[in-house]
């Protein structure tokens, strides 16, 4: 099981990496056979490749995260964090709520994300 | 599925209940055969009966919960929400930060409670 000091570290990765749009750092994060649940309820990527895909489309987004509240790790092999996202589409700009749970590998890759967010959770931003 | 404002309304009568101290009212949120995983790594508690008897020793913490941001829902029958715990223990007064995920029946009732915190979520609160 990863320490606690390695799964904050890799969560707080993959806001960076995030925020600096780095795809291959974000999917780097990745066990090779994790998957991915972005909504929890929608199609589940599976593998590297398909997870790749996601990130690829979700970074065109322009999508900056911002931590709600410090990332908890647990007694096991998990870590869960509140975080909001910024995004652009095409209907104009939104703010999502959303809270990521990871579960992680011996080497500290993620194997599972799970991001709970329906569609009350996420707002119109206005324009500046 | 139960709608995304049932879940949100269970969600917030867990903080309501718990900050009234009122067990019967946490316990009747949780369908007959529920499963508690408090901490995450933790032992499982099982059916009303087990839940019952482990929220009744929360209780005498005296703890009270606050939420640290918005309450999420999912798109499937989930939600999530980060808070923090201050309880008290025979060591003194102690804070922690906590993401509960909770999957519903579609009476609205919790199936399962997972609470993701580690060791190093929780810290000590200095005597007032």
């Amino acid at each position: 099981m990863p320490s606690e000091e390695t799964m904050r570290g890799a969560m707080q990765a993959y806001i960076d990496h995030f925020n600096q749009a780095d795809l291959s750092g974000i999917v780097g994060l990745y066990a090779e056979n994790a998957t991915v649940d972005d909504p929890v309820g929608g199609p589940t990527q599976t593998g590297r490749q398909e997870i790749e895909a996601f990130y690829a489309e979700s970074l065109k987004t322009g999508a900056k995260l911002r931590l709600s509240a410090p990332i908890r790790a647990s007694h096991a092999d998990s870590a869960a964090m509140a975080f909001e996202v910024d995004l652009e589409l095409e209907e104009g700009r939104f703010r999502i709520h959303v809270i990521d749970v990871m579960t992680f590998n011996e080497a500290g890759e993620f194997t599972s994300m799970r991001a709970y967010w329906g569609p009350g959770d996420m707002e119109p931003v206005p324009a500046e």
